[in-house]
């Protein structure tokens, strides 16, 4: 496949996925201005990059991505509750998101932190609401999602990345921070693919360790954007990381180590892809789009 | 049952759970700031009516009630997400609770925030990763707890809730908060008991709505209760409500009038619960115990 197919492959699911997310909000017999706030942020955009690996894993395994939706508009409501907490003024305090206001900066603080509530349970429902898949596939799910996104993955990442915040951190400290804090959740958007794919185990361990390598791969292209990029590509001021004293794997490592570190979890990444009984060219093509993005 | 026995199935029940409780954070693999923080704050005491009415609900169905010690421990944990949420300065901006800081005067606003998220995903999982209990019933609890909790339940009231402050709200307005921002999952602990024990729809239906008049029947005492309660039994300042401008029943029908919807309530409930084919009494005990509690 060509990366001119890679661009009809996540034009279309893209719009696919934009056109569900806000129907599974519309239908909530829920307050309008909660409903408002949680579109507000699930509209705002991104690279819908954990759709977009949970459909190639789908595809690769031969299944038609669309029975797939639901998880990847679940998916996509805990990535964006989490952004929309770690914006908050006690958090990041960030006033900018993907080049818009964020969440709290237009609806308040506490609807924020309600609207990133509601997101995270809501996926919960979606999931264990879905159609035409197994009890035990859905549990798998729900397990698989809670571990990625609660204390023991994406929440306690968080924790330990803001009791880092002006530390100097060893290696180790900050790969734990982003095997959590991304990590675990990008990981959930491939084996959520898998499970619903009936895959067999040793190819949801390979996929494991292949997701592993591909959120440290994707954390350190952030940090290195965040020193290279653009301001306008990115949404967000150039060079935050530093003026934040942050640290990071360019700070850890120096830029070219910091890049040699890439290329290592990219290769890694991709030999661990290579064992997997799939057609995974989409998906390596993804982990090469994530590479090459520049915001 | 006389009450003695009601206090020694509450004492022996609490108890219970509050070794049970613990033990679900302490074996986390996650950072040591989030599970202290997480366990101040569900080690902060409380009636823990939510279990109780799970276990009564059980036993009323002839089950023994340590199968749903995991549900129990979910239910608390949402409660106290909630509870750490709504006390955030952008919320409440409560100092106290139960006569204890706040979670967010321990830890920072922060980690208090993350500390409610994560106990909102744990308690996904381990519903999820329960044993003993078929995946369709899991599966039931899991949405039941969801819609309880989401935007259509816990999250949507206290989005209603905070919209109506400083605003006269209608007792139609008042009714939606309260039956969603309490009544949903005080109704998910009797529901979850019934999902348990496998009874009849028509019976759920009848606790459905046994637990929608409890709901607001709890919440009429609780209004109640910040009028004629004192400080040191309600572990928070008396007249709160007053000082706030909250709309209240008491408000809005007067103390007497207040008092008498409390009753229509309680008996509107017990004439459902006598419907429903279990041994009600735990459950009749535990309904009296809300209206006569002095906290």
């Amino acid at each position: 496949m060509t990366s001119v197919n890679l661009s009809s492959f996540i034009e279309e699911k893209k719009a696919h996925l934009e056109t569900k997310l806000p129907e599974y909000v519309l239908r909530l017999d829920a307050p309008c201005q909660l409903k408002d706030a949680m579109l507000y942020s699930l509209k705002a955009g991104g690279k819908r990059l954990r759709p977009l690996l949970l459909f190639a894993t789908l595809e690769g395994f031969g299944q038609n991505y669309k029975s797939s939706l639901p998880v990847a508009c679940a998916l996509e409501m805990i990535h964006t509750y989490s952004l929309i907490h770690d914006d908050l003024p006690a958090m990041d305090d960030d006033d900018f998101r993907r080049g818009k206001p964020t969440n709290h900066k237009v609806y308040g603080e506490a609807t924020a932190i309600l609207a990133g509530d509601a997101l995270l349970t809501y996926a919960f429902q979606i999931i264990s609401t879905m159609d035409q898949i197994a009890p035990t596939q859905k549990l798998s799910l729900i397990t698989e999602l809670a571990k990625a996104s609660g204390p023991e993955g994406m929440v306690g990442g968080q924790i330990a990345d803001m009791d880092g915040e002006n530390k100097g951190l060893s290696l180790d400290q900050l790969e734990y921070i982003h095997l959590h804090k991304t990590g675990d959740l990008l990981g959930f958007s491939i084996i959520a693919g898998a499970i619903l794919s009936n895959a067999k185990k040793q190819d949801i361990k390979n996929l494991r360790e292949f997701a592993k390598h591909l959120g440290l791969a994707f954390q350190i292209k952030d940090d290195i954007l965040d020193i290279e990029g653009k301001e306008e590509d990115l949404g967000k001021p150039v060079g935050s990381d530093i003026t934040n004293e942050k640290s990071t794997y360019p700070k850890l490592l120096g830029l070219v180590g910091a890049k040699k570190k890439l290329a290592n979890h990219i290769s890694a990444a991709k030999e661990y892809l290579y064992s997997v009984n799939m057609k995974y060219e989409k998906l390596e093509l993804i982990v090469d789009y994530i590479v090459n993005r520049d915001h």
